[in-house]
């Protein structure tokens, strides 16, 4: 752990993919760029280890922005026609060539949607909500996800969200928003919250009327890949401590954070596990998915790729939260007894703390149901929404220290399970709709 | 005072100037319909009081920012080509249709320029700083008021400037830029404290080249207005406490800290003061200068129209950091006695303390030479330079229990030198070059 504090690489190498190569979002030619930069780091820090770097072909979304994005508020009485500062969310279709104008319909929840059915007819949904700290993201990310299938589904012409954000300059914050199954897609793009708050004066002073021009699209799926790397176990190579990260970002602002970061720290992990004589019981195995943010697929493809080996994966970890300090840890059901074992050597950097909670993260969900217990290296969230899927979301915004401090959390977590003589214990499937293996 | 913190209208108008005119740069259409507005809300507060509101021309600058403002970090070794998010600075010429390109000398201060001298030659300067609190701004601001002129002098074809910021989600902060007497104006833009660390980076990496695309232009001097509005002093009308604030404001945002909201403080204060039976023994006079951001036509204008009256000006304050939480009071050389006796009401709102350090203000500065002393109502200082001169200089920064509260310590502040039988010492003329009057 001292080597990733002393010696670390993190930091450099997240300047390297954040300035060289930049946003990388699915099926772009960063995302292939963003690939081959990390297959061929993962060999530099292999080389004469034993250990192996490989893709993983990957089929993911492909969709582009475009170069139009634009709207705004129609004038009113008591408001001039203003532009809002807004961002397509990732899915979304064009509007129609030359935009579309409507009156605008407000609700704060999927609830309220369903309540105000025939009246959002013809009309843009707007989504407000009142995001205030990082763990209102779960609580409030639905309204981007499945809010605008849903008004579209009752005949809604576009949706408008309010930003999922703890801080705002006039900044919007983009994400992934679903296409409902039997109804065609409806553009939907995220405000500022400065133009979410302003959109709300104006419909309380009603009616308000807004114009919308977008021109993204969505093109056949493209090729991608998970990048691969290992260190095999020296007694049980077929069991695995696999570590995770998305080397995909959204296209705005150079995905430092969300999850550059991420990627850097189990990289480095991986890195100086190598450099360990002799090299841990089982095999420490590293996974940048290829498809977070739009698709899950390189998470999903992982899990069926792999359906085989998953009963011997012994633990799976995923940084995808940022680079805040690193608090402590956490685990799935039953895994605390072990983690605590592991905790002296964490409270160097901080985190020699077992935290409550699920231990989990988007990627590696899909191997949830094949019972892989989970764990966690938890960092502080404070300013993680602030920047989250930004143009904001760049390198000047994640601190070298506790970048470092976060890698070595993890080394050391990757390494001590991957060495110790127990395993965490197998988790049960979900239930049916439930969320079985929280606690 | 209570009447303001109880019955106040300054976050209602500030809404009303903000969503109904928005931003107002000099010699704009919106400048001009916020005079118009300024003028008839004078009329309504002043109704039946016997105060009277009335407009005084002046000449202002007509710059207009256009509507193509790009550019970025050509590729070089370790960087991709990326896009900055900049705003031309006020003031600036356009550069040659299509733009240009040039590689970039970094300096971060005037002396370092100076240093550089034949270098900048057919360069683009690159002024970068440490701008990390309010307390900065005074200290880097001349790196965007002269640095470009200083730079064209040297021969160089464009400046950038780091923003002058405190906080930062990918967002330029624009303001004036001075013209050099004897050197053409070279195009002039802020760069977001972001793509300023990313050039910086670039820049040690180097050599590195940047694009630059603008099409602002500067028009012939535009009509524009004071807004001036007074109540008449019952024992000594010619004797005359001025309150002001600038009604123009950059045009992006909604100029609400700066300055709508010294605007709606110093209107909130004249309408209270009004109310008030009998009359203050002088003359209470509100002045909502015309051109402050960019020229400081209006304070001169101001200051050259009532030269003869100057004498009798017994006291001049400008609200124009803001509405930050009222922290207390500050007067040029001399008048600490008398505002202190002036503080106990003040305690009310946390303002009951005198602070050290001079009053002042840019639009009232220009009546410094007068003699005319200067109050101060401080604000909290710490969040202004966030939003100041940027896209989310917008109502939901403005706390409305502050901009009440700010707006009664004013109110009682001009009311009380209004009425107090004792005035506060004239200043001496500053001596030729020196900074007299500070203490």
């Amino acid at each position: 752990m001292g080597r990733v504090l002393s010696e670390g690489r993190a930091y450099a190498r997240l300047a390297e993919l954040t300035d060289s190569i930049g946003p990388r979002l699915a099926g772009s030619p960063a995302a292939a760029a963003a690939e081959k930069w990390a297959l061929a780091r993962f060999e530099e820090d292999l080389k004469g280890t034993g250990g192996r770097a490989w893709l993983e072909p990957v089929k993911v979304p492909h969709w582009e922005r475009g170069t139009v994005a634009r709207g705004g508020l129609l004038a009113q009485p008591g408001f001039r026609a203003q532009p809002f500062a807004l961002l397509a969310l990732g899915g979304s279709p064009a509007t129609p060539p030359g935009g579309l104008e409507a009156e605008v319909v407000e609700v704060d929840s999927l609830e309220a949607l369903q309540a105000a059915g025939e009246r959002v007819r013809g009309k843009v949904v707007f989504f407000d909500h009142a995001m205030a700290q990082p763990s209102d993201y779960g609580r409030f990310s639905s309204l981007r996800t499945r809010g605008p299938a849903e008004a579209g589904r009752l005949g809604a012409v576009a949706a408008l969200v309010r930003s999922l954000a703890t801080a705002s300059l006039r900044s919007p914050h983009t994400g992934a928003t679903n296409a409902a199954e039997g109804a065609p897609p409806v553009p939907a793009a995220a405000l500022s919250v400065e133009d979410a708050e302003l959109l709300h004066r104006a419909v309380a002073a009603g009616p308000a009327r807004v114009r919308l021009e977008l021109d993204s699209r969505t093109l056949p799926d493209a090729d991608g890949h998970n990048v691969v790397a290992e260190i095999r176990g020296r007694e049980k190579p077929d069991e695995v401590v696999l570590l995770g990260a998305h080397l995909d970002s959204w296209d705005v602002g150079t995905g430092a954070h969300d999850d550059g970061a991420g990627v850097v720290m189990v990289m480095e992990a991986l890195r100086v596990i190598a450099q360990q004589k002799p090299a841990p019981r089982r095999t420490v195995r590293v996974v940048l998915f290829a498809n977070e943010e739009n698709g899950l697929r390189g998470g999903r493809g992982y899990a069926e790729a792999h359906a085989a080996e998953l009963p011997k994966h012994v633990a799976a970890l995923e940084m995808d939260s940022g680079a805040g300090r690193p608090l402590g840890v956490a685990a799935t059901a039953g895994g605390e007894a072990l983690m605590r074992r592991l905790l002296p050597p964490l409270a160097k950097v901080g985190a020699g703390v077992f935290l409550p909670g699920d231990a989990g993260g988007a990627d590696i969900g899909p191997m949830r149901p094949a019972g892989v217990p989970f764990v966690a290296v938890r960092v502080d969230p404070t300013h993680y929404f602030d920047v989250h899927h930004t143009e904001a979301d760049t390198l000047d915004k994640v601190d070298p220290v506790f970048l470092a401090q976060d890698a070595a959390a993890v080394a050391w977590v990757a390494y001590a399970l991957a060495d110790a003589v127990e395993v965490l214990p197998r988790q049960p499937p979900p239930a049916a709709g439930g969320a079985a293996g929280r606690h």
